[in-house]
């Protein structure tokens, strides 16, 4: 659906729209044959999905696993081959850090550097937060400018912290430093080999000369001796989300990447302690009212999905279930649960399999699906759809779409 | 799907991938109110639908019956519409001949011409393979060159063959000259109405001296005295099948036309004897173990299809359940079973009818179908996809697919 037409048709009412992104809610079956959605004993889920419609997304195309950004991106209605997002500019929205158009952003991850100019840590020993920011700091006080270019530094967490060249006309599609392995040798910052323009290679020259200045300023410290860059992106401002869709958004989630992708979509953020889905609830609550449409994310279903752990995805599943009425008796007008992806714990990692998807609203047309979970699905009333489909059906739920043509 | 990004997330691993294109495997319902997958007796199928995921593909686009060809073509991940081959190189490349970019190539059906000056057999009394043969040489011995483009001559089977013409900057978008009916006069090749290009006038030009050539050097011949041409095309090299996926394939089919999609695809084409189901099957047995994507083509389903036979359809897919095990004991990772197209009996032709698909692998999201047929795979996991799915689908179940976006 073309972005441009679909904002031409939304109007504004009064409707008030939720949108759950339980994180890679989707699953393979697991030991009895069911998958953790279907093994979860959620009466919660289950209510919502004899009261609504439901089915499957795909988060790209069939066959295609997502990152989280590009995942996210399509939830929101972007197509995530338009408007992909690299790592660099990813991680960096996820932080206070105010993007300008045309920086170019690299995750920075603190390493440590062995005598024979090896890697022997990605991770400088997973430094603490406070140490990593206060090495980012460091780097701060010292790399101010390269070649007339200004650098700006952001911690983001733990090891990891960002860089920022702040130049108009840089191309970012370079090769990340990183070698992937310890016991080699970080890699020469270069354009990528389709994309060898000038204005890639003085942003290879820029990394490489920050790499080599990183390492003098860095040289007395035990542990975090050395950076290594990835994801280099330049930031390109998605179109405004709020604009589009003529309402007002807000985003509620506990991981900075979450936060990040929904302030470059210019959802409002809130950024204050949201560090248990309890927490998040109570902030759904005093937010909803200032808010046409809510974005919570819930990640525990991902990273047990991603450690292979069947019961405690079950248990995430389980938890988020118990505390669905405090969202239900809000009323929204259109309440939707979702995934970004699957993350079935046997391959214990993102997926390419169909995301279960449930719009309860007084407008949906109710289907037969008596459980929440991917057999029951499969004769939901959405069918298949993909992500892109979801920002549409949810604003035409809330009667916020005009009728295209007469 | 972008081929091209499919292809920069393709990556190599030790997975073997099987898929057994049954043609024309979809049906409508015959006289029990089955179709005939519904009504074979089908133990191993139904097994394989039980331990996979299950759906139906669009060659094409729903109501488009596609020709093999496309049909393949759209199999083998390439969009049909934007990949048409032509007859002409298609039937050739079935044969030994080799092609060059740029070759324009015609079927050539040797025919009857009355003394009144039209067609009285449209197949030449369907000669055979030997008699076929005599007269394409006797054609090439005497037709070498027509204005300085050089003339190919190629037998295919019985009354037909190929006639090429090795001239760069030809358009084969050209019209038939078979009148498709006997008792009518042979037409004059020319340029589509829509594309009256001065290559494509030349093409006709080159196409129309070659048939009255052709007349003088068959004059004395009782049967085949005169040669139609049709399906003109420019050959166009495929991207290469196994670049674009990082992957050996292999193409075990018994006839011509599918050894040439395949062969136009890149895949590497076991040329010997596999005149029956038994013998494809010993040379995929010999043959996996060299290869990481395999391509098997059964043939008969489709031909009970075209001539109306119902229980010939019903006992060609029975056949096939038979030696079933043979597949299944190689164990490879991803096997998939699913058509070209549908061949209805009742039709007693191509359709436009949804395909079954079944993808048997660990990865796979088993859903509830219980039976390998048309109607129990409405509640397949799978859903309703696009021929140029199934591909990616078979790359993502091997493993063979990294993330896209971080």
């Amino acid at each position: 659906m073309d972005l441009k037409l679909l904002s031409s048709l939304a109007v504004e009412n009064d409707t008030k729209v939720v949108l759950v992104v339980m994180d890679g809610v989707g699953g393979l079956a697991g030991p009895e044959g069911k998958t953790s959605l279907e093994a979860a004993h959620t009466p919660n889920l289950d209510a919502l999905a004899q009261s609504g419609v439901c089915g499957f997304h795909d988060p790209i195309a069939p066959g295609i696993t997502p990152g989280s950004g590009p995942a996210h991106i399509g939830l929101f209605g972007y197509h995530p081959f338009q408007y992909l997002i690299g790592r660099g500019v990813l991680d960096t929205a996820g932080t206070p850090f105010v993007f300008e158009p045309g920086d170019m952003a690299s995750r920075l991850n603190f390493a440590t550097l062995a005598a024979d100019g090896t890697i022997s840590d990605r991770r400088a020993g997973r430094i603490p937060d406070e140490e990593g920011k206060r090495v980012t700091d460091l780097l701060a006080e010292n790399i101010k400018e390269i070649e007339g270019v200004q650098v700006l530094l952001q911690h983001v967490k733990e090891y990891r912290a960002a860089a920022i060249f702040r130049a108009k006309q840089l191309d970012g599609r370079l090769c990340d430093s990183d070698p992937q392995k310890t016991g080699l040798k970080p890699l020469e910052v270069a354009p990528t080999q389709e994309n060898p323009t000038s204005e890639a290679a003085k942003g290879a020259r820029l990394a490489n000369t920050f790499i080599a200045r990183a390492k003098e300023v860095l040289a007395g410290e035990a542990k975090a001796n050395f950076v290594m860059m990835r994801g280099f992106d330049i930031y390109d401002p998605l179109p405004n989300f709020c604009e589009l869709f003529k309402w007002r958004a807000c985003a509620v989630a506990a991981y900075p990447m979450y936060k990040g992708v929904a302030k470059l979509a210019g959802m409002r953020v809130i950024e204050e302690g949201q560090s248990t889905v309890e927490e998040e609830l109570d902030l759904v609550k005093r937010e909803l009212p200032n808010t046409d449409f809510l974005f919570l994310h819930i990640k525990k279903t991902d990273s047990m999905g991603e450690d292979g752990n069947f019961p405690g995805k079950v248990e995430a599943i389980e938890h988020f279930d118990r505390l669905l009425p405090r969202l239900v008796d809000l009323k929204p007008d259109v309440l939707c649960i979702t995934g970004d992806h699957s993350t079935p714990c046997s391959l214990a990692s993102h997926s390419w399999h169909p995301v279960p998807i449930c719009i309860a609203a007084k407008t949906a047309r109710v289907d037969g699906c008596q459980t929440f979970g991917e057999t029951s699905f499969l004769t939901g009333g959405l069918g298949r759809i993909r992500s892109t489909d979801v920002i549409p059906l949810l604003l035409a739920h809330a009667e916020r779409l005009m009728k295209y043509g007469a």
